[in-house]
């Protein structure tokens, strides 16, 4: 079976995050070229991963963010400085993650596309790997951003048909 | 609220957990004791991560393995010698998240809870942790487990009701 990769569905995540960034944490990225990858994992020091289930799909959002664009970020969202990954810091890993989910499944139920959001996991270690187990005809699309001060993070999707 | 302790809970993912090894791994886990925790992490050298979703219900399943344990159970799944974290290592785990998240669902389908699995992501990095971002009232339950040589591994899990 052919990887079906919808530009639609790569807009409503680049949309989600852009948007989550700039209204919540004052910051926007500069976004790099997604790219159609096949295991191959995504690098990074702290990452949140949500499930999206729809209607005979299920699908799952990582992001995963380098030490420095993290801090940068949550430093921005909450207006205090922080130097290391703090409970804070984890706590708003997930809370990003669930909002920039919530604001691209918006962007998604307007292509007719409608899903259910997960627990948000997340992961905290240095330059740690976040990989997907999906069948092989599920694409996975990686989307590259940088924040000032050229700090790198990433996010991740796919969509699956469920058997 | 209250938090929901259920032992048939902790029942079905004990049972899936010591099915799926002893049946495909030929290793017999040692269970420590479970325990209800908050904001605590589990922390591993590699991680599967799965969830589920239910009629009015989500929840999601975290395995975190010691590089000890993972190379020992996935040599005696696979029949051969690992020493390192290999591609054939993370798609094992990927692999074991699956059945023991699909061995579990068959045991909490018999207490009338059933769920759909979504797609595992894997998590590689030396020492890391991993949190799950639930409600108050959601409990958090953990089992601790250890394979032959003392190596460790534990499985986590979490329900809460969908607002």
């Amino acid at each position: 079976m052919e990887k079906v990769f919808d530009v639609k569905v790569l807009n409503a995540f680049l949309t989600g995050t852009v948007n989550v960034l700039t209204t919540m944490c004052q910051t926007t990225p500069v976004t790099g070229k997604p790219s159609l990858k096949k295991n191959k994992a995504l690098t990074g020091d702290v990452s949140g991963a949500i499930s999206l289930t729809g209607t005979g799909m299920r699908g799952v959002f990582i992001i995963t963010f380098s030490r420095g664009a993290i801090l940068l970020i949550v430093s921005r969202m909450l207006g205090e400085n922080y130097a290391g990954i703090t409970d804070e810091i984890k706590d708003a890993v997930g809370e990003l993650t669930n909002m920039i989910a919530g604001n691209s499944r918006k962007e998604l139920a307007q292509i007719g596309m409608s899903f259910e959001a997960g627990i948000p996991t997340i992961v905290v270690g240095v330059s740690h790997s976040v990989y997907m187990k999906v069948s092989e005809s599920a694409p996975v699309i990686t989307i590259p951003f940088t924040v000032d001060g050229g700090f790198a993070f990433s996010v991740e999707f796919t969509f699956e048909q469920v058997k």
